[in-house]
């Protein structure tokens, strides 16, 4: 499990997935071009399967699994929407889900991970009360433990959604996408490297949780000094996996503010009427703030994903 | 003034605005299909230049104006979505735009218009001072008046949506569309039926704003009664022209209550990830309370836009 995958994984994942993933559309916005005064194309992953590219990665590690150990059960732990994302691939696969969740879960996400009809088990508030609670049903039932993102078939299916990006867009400058544990991240440099060595990836963070910004200064992997950032699905370390990938390829990561976010979260739903998570609008901050210089330039933007409570929006 | 638009007006239309509208995407939601037992198609007009469908008329009626009509300025009265969408077709022709504005719009609608150049003139709120106050203007300037929707180019240009819809998916069984003063409504008719004479197409109202459906059962123009219900763009009353084209072709109009609109609007911005306006959720749900019987057909529904005050949603 500790292999880092290359482009042949990713084509294979694509393969594997598309019949049970969206082909996500690519929106553009005339406000945010004149804002940014590049061309921005928003690769929307808000409107994949569960709301989040989690699927792509969730459905092809599950799918990869040879039947024998899909038939003992899928387990993983997560409050978010990788939860969602395995008990959707692990039912249309016919395999059982068990989701370890912190007690403190919103209930929208537990509602939304039992409508997937999985089993939900409920742990401390702890990363370690998770992986015990994990530990323990893995070791009892012999179910495959699918991280949510320190995991090469996860990591290749998430780079299936810049592969899509950049088939429909070839002649891209840069992307910029957020980073958390880098499942996402990691995908997304393995495709548009492979496809293009001249393109530029960049990583965006909340300053809040800078853990891989400080993790490629120091060359360690650096972790998360506090999770109360509002991008709630960018809380989490890098994987060894994921910091390697991301060390040996990325072109830079900037950090923006809380403020910013909330902001562009914002003028996203309002210019472009579309819904996105905290998350999203990391990248989104980058560009309007200037962190990196996109004058002329031709950019993909990762739209990672649009589940919010609509009782607890950032501006109300 | 009078006449009823045709076919050919439709597509004239069509490509005077080609290059200055967005061909709106058509999304599915495989839960709205497993809901409804029918596979819906939404046309989706929220994301049109200015959030709306109304882009398509006034710049239709704009662009088709004479230049030395237009160069004495172009003036509507609206509180809606209308306002926009001439204050940014005129600005894009060059000409000089001019909203009277009921003194108690929202501010968010007021800057929206202001943002697109437009001048704003304030009036009484009875509709009666809207139509004075316009009329005073035209009188002193000679500007061209362009109804929000009794006007034939209008309705010509609202038609291009329903066209686009068909253009992508020819084998739909019925169009379901709101209807408010009726200008989507006809000029949806009016592709539709020339497309396909076997298509069905419905008309949804908000129960509380249910005069297109008694004008159609006295078989003369019914005023709406009040104006509280939601769905702020279906407050108006048929026009002579648009009675004529829905009562002459339309198949059905359904109601719906206030809370199924409010419940519909907040299910396709957490299924479907896209921001709807009230108006928007009306032929939903005429669909999820069976008021249609949709079963295994195919069915096309018009999202007509995606203008929300995010700071008053209708479930906080």
């Amino acid at each position: 499990m500790s292999q880092i995958p290359n482009f042949k994984d990713i084509n294979e994942a694509a393969e594997r997935i598309n019949p049970y993933a969206h082909r996500t559309p690519v929106l553009q916005s005339s406000w945010f071009n004149d804002q940014t005064g590049a061309e921005l194309l928003f690769k929307c992953e808000n409107f994949q399967k569960v709301g989040a590219f989690k699927f792509r990665g969730a459905c092809n590690a599950i799918m990869k699994l040879p039947e024998r150990a899909g038939k003992k059960g899928i387990i993983t732990h997560s409050s978010g929407n990788h939860a969602q994302a395995v008990a959707l691939a692990a039912r249309m696969n016919g395999y059982k889900a068990t989701i370890v969740m912190p007690k403190n879960s919103p209930s929208v996400k537990v509602n939304a991970v039992r409508e997937y009809g999985a089993e939900i088990v409920f742990c401390e508030n702890t990363i370690e009360s998770r992986e015990e609670t994990a530990q323990n049903i893995i070791q009892k039932t012999g179910a495959a433990f699918i991280h949510p993102y320190n995991h090469p078939d996860v990591i290749a299916g998430q780079g299936t959604s810049a592969k899509e990006l950049l088939e429909e867009i070839p002649d891209l400058d840069m992307i910029i996408a957020p980073v958390g544990g880098g499942g996402l991240m990691s995908g997304t440099l393995l495709s548009a490297k492979a496809i293009n060595p001249e393109i530029k990836v960049y990583g965006a963070e909340p300053e809040l949780a800078d853990d891989a910004w400080r993790s490629l200064k120091s060359g360690k992997i650096e972790p998360v000094l506090r999770t109360d950032t509002i991008a709630d699905g960018l809380r989490t370390s890098l994987g060894s996996l994921t910091f390697q990938i991301i060390q040996t390829h990325i072109d830079d990561i900037v950090t923006v503010s809380e403020a910013s976010i909330i902001r562009d979260m914002r003028n996203v739903w309002e210019r472009m009427k579309i819904i996105i998570e905290p998350s999203c609008a990391v990248p989104v901050s980058a560009l309007m703030d200037a962190k990196i210089s996109v004058q002329g330039k031709k950019v993909g933007i990762i739209l990672t994903g649009g589940n919010v409570d609509l009782n607890q929006l950032p501006w109300s």
